[in-house]
């Protein structure tokens, strides 16, 4: 996890632009310290509950980057009055009219962002739908606060190798770009060009007229990941521990106690060239045996196997012993549990434990 | 939920054969007085923090139905020095000597039950392997207590249609039954016999010789139950709550702010006749939008159209409205939340709140 972080902070300080880490990967106050460039911040945050927790644990500048509804703005008002600078996102007029209505009541200018769609992936407003980008900054501009433009290259978890991925980059950075211009050009306030997911942030080429980049994954990294290039299978810094339960010989099967509820039902190497199953299999020092893969999951039981195809052998592991299995996505694999316990290097001797939260509220 | 209860229960009931039911749908301690026969149980759990959690809240006749690993009979046996009857299922002599020696050693016998395979889906000793099982059952009576037997008819989940299911359910009980007259007969106990699963509890029609039924998911189903017909899409007791936060009117689909996060990645319905996608969406009164589905995820955003190739029309959702989304798979979704809401037929008015638990220790 240091290594990750270190090398995602050493690229960007290079490029000259700041990381705002997405905290919603590890939900943890030890692991958010170690990837925000301050204690206060910036973070990047995927519910209001994550808000709460970071804001308590002293973080000042949060972004809260899924689509504001209305009904949640009372809460981001108290956020804020507790004095955490929480700006939130948005990609329509009324979400803005909202926003300035609670801002107009409570006597304050909420921040907000305007997400821009740069590749169809999701949410946002098209960088060449300018009269909608102008009547949602003038919209925020009567009683809130116009901070910025927001995109995220959804896209780029699909794309393959380093040249198309520094496509999506250079997609994601002028559709901010473009928009930004938009908004001053008519006057508008524009400090904020936020773009950001892991496999841009380390592709990027060129960040010209951008601000900031978040990213979330990096922090950990996984097979999806790996699988797209951006990292290397021994770079993931996280892994699921479990223990064999059983054997079915006749079938090359090993059981383990680790299910879809250990792991996580991601299926996201399904479509990349190697697929991993529901995980790549190691030794207790996090060294895969070539070609292992839990195969199949129920929700307490992994089905070991070696790839369909391949020529690994099935290692010859005994009732009790155990394995580390790597994840297909950090995030899923994550919120299946309550705790990280964190070892250094191949040592299996638990240095701490970091709690991590789930939930909404 | 109480007519799903109600509607297995009578069932049994006619049959004559007792329930046992699986608590690690719900993993709810107010879920689970509902579901038992009696506040001591009995009960099937799949993790030993359900097995402690339970127990304190006054279970005592426990299945811990995931093959036992040797490094977890020490909590088994202080689990039992509490006061509950935690009994152990395995299918390796391995297993039986390690059950054994810990009994020997604790002065005391772990009950077990020998696990069999009945279908090929997962774990178990296949029910022909008579000397398998009576090396194992001899084993266990050096010291622990053979029980019994049970399976679960795993591949239930992929049956279709009523037919299909009654042969399941009779495949699963004479599985048992076999095992269950070779034990006997060598002259090793065996008064426990039990077989379940959520299909083949509403479908066996004979259960001549099985004391139990064990079965999970029918307390709330869900969409892959309604799929395969083993209920109604009306009889869903769970749903998740989620808030309309944007739209792409031109590709047709509402943003809410429920994503994979909220619902899980459970793609149960992906190979059954209709693909419900992450879910099916309702009106908050439950009434599902006619062919409406939540047909993409990411961490925090569900992304909901109109099923593809059907006739249905997206509704008028306002940002701010607000949807209940049935799950493919009851417990996956229930994993991803802290507590339920509990709300009695259309009314959405929240009765209580119902804590729930996840985690392995």
């Amino acid at each position: 996890m240091e290594q990750n972080i270190a090398r995602l902070r050493t690229r960007l300080d290079g490029m000259g632009v700041s990381l705002r880490p997405h905290l919603k990967t590890a939900k943890c106050v030890e692991v958010a310290r170690r990837v925000m460039t301050s204690p206060a911040g910036p973070a990047t945050i995927s519910t209001l509950l994550e808000a709460a927790r970071f804001a308590a644990a002293g973080v000042r500048d949060i972004l809260y980057a899924v689509g504001i509804a209305p009904s949640k703005l009372k809460q981001v008002l108290e956020l804020r009055a507790g004095g955490a600078d929480v700006t939130v996102v948005l990609d329509t007029v009324e979400q803005a009219q909202a926003v300035a209505l609670a801002s107009r009541q409570a006597g304050t200018r909420i921040p907000a962002l305007i997400e821009i769609d740069c590749d169809g992936h999701r949410s946002g407003v098209l960088p060449t739908h300018r009269q909608l980008l102008l009547d949602i900054g003038h919209a925020l501009d009567d009683g809130a606060e116009l901070r910025g433009v927001i995109t995220h290259a959804g896209a780029s978890y699909s794309a393959r190798g380093a040249e198309a991925l520094r496509r999506c980059a250079e997609v994601e950075r002028r559709s901010v770009v473009d928009a930004a211009t938009i908004l001053r050009e008519a006057g508008l306030p524009c400090p904020v060009v936020s773009v950001g997911s892991t496999p841009t942030a380390h592709h990027a080429a060129d960040l010209t007229g951008v601000t900031e980049v978040r990213a979330g994954v990096f922090v950990f990294f996984d097979l999806v990941m790996a699988g797209i290039g951006v990292c290397q299978v021994e770079d993931i810094a996280v892994s699921v521990l479990a223990t064999v339960i059983g054997h079915q010989r006749d079938k090359g099967w090993i059981l383990v106690d680790a299910g879809w509820m250990a792991l996580s039902q991601d299926r996201g190497t399904r479509r990349l060239a190697v697929d991993q199953g529901y995980g790549l299999v190691c030794d207790m020092a996090g060294i895969p045996y070539p070609d292992l893969i839990v195969a199949d999951a129920n929700q307490e039981h992994g089905i070991i196997t070696v790839r369909p195809g391949s020529s690994g052998v099935l290692p010859d592991l005994a009732i009790g012993d155990r394995v580390r299995i790597l994840p297909n996505h950090a995030c899923a694999t994550g919120a299946q549990h309550r705790a990280y316990q964190v070892v250094r290097g191949t040592s299996d001797r638990v240095e701490a434990e970091w709690l991590r939260f789930g939930g909404w509220q």
